[in-house]
């Protein structure tokens, strides 16, 4: 594990104004961690709405589970997060580690435990002791108030080196409601000590169909488009909550996701998650670079969401741009291996804008005193005209370093 | 590129008995680098049956496309190979290299130039210059003998830190042939200076349609059970060239795949095949542990085999075994992965055949001081019972290392 802050970390955090109908709290329940928060207790108002997306592994988690079959009926009132643990591949004992978490959070605020839900990150394999919650359970539960945000991102933290926080503020027919989100990632995803978690909060009232409607489209462009090594974690979380306090001050309740009231808050909602997604990406594991994919003109957007994949995850493209080397040619590579369509006589690719190959040959006019200065810059986009369609796609992702072999190497020997 | 012998290179090489009616060259055309031979000529007496399989990558190069238009004939005569560049993405200039390039192998030989196949390995979208074949294809239709394999072999080499050669004999119909094979690997593939290509002779008197069925199957538990980084070149090619020279001696002309003579030397061909692939993996960049992935239980050979590839690709399962650390935990993450059918509860995980998961949890029985001794041994191998059916397949591939990340990010900066 790396301590040292990512050199892509942010200058600045935003304000943070509270999100009406949910509280926050954070202790140190000390399930791995010595001298930091390790878990997360947010209580939220009655009414509250809930919609999630979860990992696409076969090999799910323990509170993945939970959470998949609990979500149906739209209704949350608590969120409990833990990090140091993952409860994942704990067999039996992790199902009775979920029911544990559960019940001692019902208990310490009077609510049903079929209310309650439950998120995990850290090692893997190892049975999670959630007796350990039930020292800090109701002090959380006491102590829960609206902000706390901040320090709610600080808690479920593992290899990330800095707290990721978002907010957005959009109109509601009418009225103003407010949207948080935090996030922690690092390898996307290590299962030693990795997950992509996020948890949003917000006091318009919207139903839970919507919700879940909006959450999934918008995780598509954001969540859905950021990698790190292209590994999987067994625990991944997205989850919304939608307390509807806003309703006290004129908002309307949405109940279709054709209203075109939703507009903003779908917008408010698409710019929480991608900023969430940047810095998931700017934190990936040995990162020193920030790079933006922007594949265009594929035969649809699905084939150039696949090329883009290809090209984010691709070992010798993130190397290279580690490395600060203009090579198109491992771009093209990538290209090539997506197994999509694509016409080599028709590519073009530019970094941070400047043309290096078009039309499937090296770009006569380019450059290199140019290309080298700016692949020296902490961000870099790639951009890949394909020339055969109007399908775009974009991803984001962070170069491969020696740092992240380090990191997820160890070197015991 | 780096220089140093892989510690996972082959102790020593077996003998190559010459392979009748093919006869090798080799030469130093100048094309990248200097002091070493570069370029490879390998001329095959009347009536050669030819087979190849070739990149799946969209974006194949130049000599690919001549290859697969011209092997239908099932006949061939000569072979010209070149490292140093690999003539891919070259656009109109790449097709005027491959002709100019036939055109001189067929003037220098007597031949025509559909007779004669290509391939080329080395960095792409710079220009080949063809024209500097011109000044050594004379001298190596003159000079080519039976012998040579060896020296065939690291005319081949870019940053490969050993040359591969494999042989094996079998019988067919009683008559004994010969089947020698050359690979060159590195990077799988850094476009740079990487791409796989393998060719292999022999005198076995085997019709081309017979021989391309039984190469498509040898190398789809071979060549395409290899994996060092999951890049694909757009140069891959294998291909088998069958003189026939051995049917004076009394070998029969076998003419249908279902031959039951054919048998032998189907398991001649798997195992060279299968040798030259390890020792791609072997001689993986940065590799310092090579890697046997052996997945059993899966619903079909197929999921079996798309999973078996998740955990070899997996940077987080490569950079464990870099660290020496049995971390099963990512081996179950690259299961999850997969997207294949998978039961947590049922999965059991060894390393080096000590088992440390079994049926989702962590196996109690396991010890760890012999798991650490294991994990420091060269070969490692990673068996994942699925528990669900009767799939299997096995994958071979190496550790990812920070000399991996050093030879191909170059840090120029």
């Amino acid at each position: 594990m790396s301590a040292t802050l990512s050199p892509l970390a942010p200058k600045s955090y935003p304000d943070l104004p509270p999100v009406e109908g949910v509280r926050f709290a954070t202790a140190e329940a000390g399930i791995r961690y010595k001298g930091r928060t390790d878990v997360l207790l947010a209580v939220m108002d009655k009414g509250t709405q809930v919609a999630g997306v979860f990992t696409r592994s076969k090999c799910p988690s323990a509170p993945v589970d939970w959470c998949r079959s609990r979500i149906k009926s739209g209704k949350a009132r608590a969120l409990v997060v833990n990090s140091g643990n993952a409860n994942a591949f704990t067999g039996r004992s992790g199902k009775e580690a979920v029911k544990l978490t559960a019940a001692l959070a019902a208990k310490a605020t009077g609510l049903a435990a079929s209310e309650v839900f439950l998120a995990s990150t850290g090692v893997i394999g190892e049975p999670l002791d959630a007796s350990k919650f039930a020292g800090v359970m109701h002090s959380l539960a006491a102590s829960a108030k609206p902000g706390g945000l901040f320090d709610a991102a600080k808690a479920i933290m593992t290899t990330d080196t800095y707290p990721k926080v978002a907010t957005a503020r959009a109109k509601l027919g009418g009225t103003e409601v407010t949207l948080n989100g935090i996030a922690k990632g690092a390898g996307m995803i290590a299962p030693d000590m990795g997950t992509m978690l996020s948890f949003l909060f917000t006091d318009a009232p919207i139903a839970a169909p919507v919700l879940q409607a909006m959450l999934t489209q918008a995780a598509d462009t954001s969540m859905n488009a950021m990698t790190v090594d292209g590994d999987t974690s067994t625990s991944d979380t997205l989850m919304i909550f939608a307390t509807g306090a806003a309703r006290k001050r004129g908002a309307p309740l949405i109940s279709t996701g054709a209203d075109p009231r939703l507009r903003p808050f779908k917008a408010a909602l698409n710019a929480v998650l991608e900023e969430l997604a940047k810095q998931i990406a700017r934190d990936g594991e040995g990162a020193r670079k920030f790079i933006e994919v922007n594949v265009r003109g594929a035969v649809s957007p699905r084939s150039a969401k696949r090329i883009a994949r290809a090209i984010a995850e691709s070992p010798l493209v993130k190397t290279a741009i580690a490395g600060e080397d203009a090579n198109w040619g491992r771009v093209v590579m990538a290209v090539g291996k997506a197994g999509e369509p694509a016409d080599r006589d028709r590519l073009s690719v530019a970094f941070n804008g400047i043309r290096v190959a078009h039309r499937g040959e090296r770009d006569p006019g380019y450059d290199e005193a140019e290309i080298s200065e700016t692949m020296r810059c902490e961000d870099i986009t790639i951009d890949v005209e394909l020339g055969i369609g109007k399908g775009r796609a974009r991803m984001w992702t962070c170069d491969l370093t020696k740092a992240y072999v380090e990191i997820n190497g160890d070197y015991r020997s």
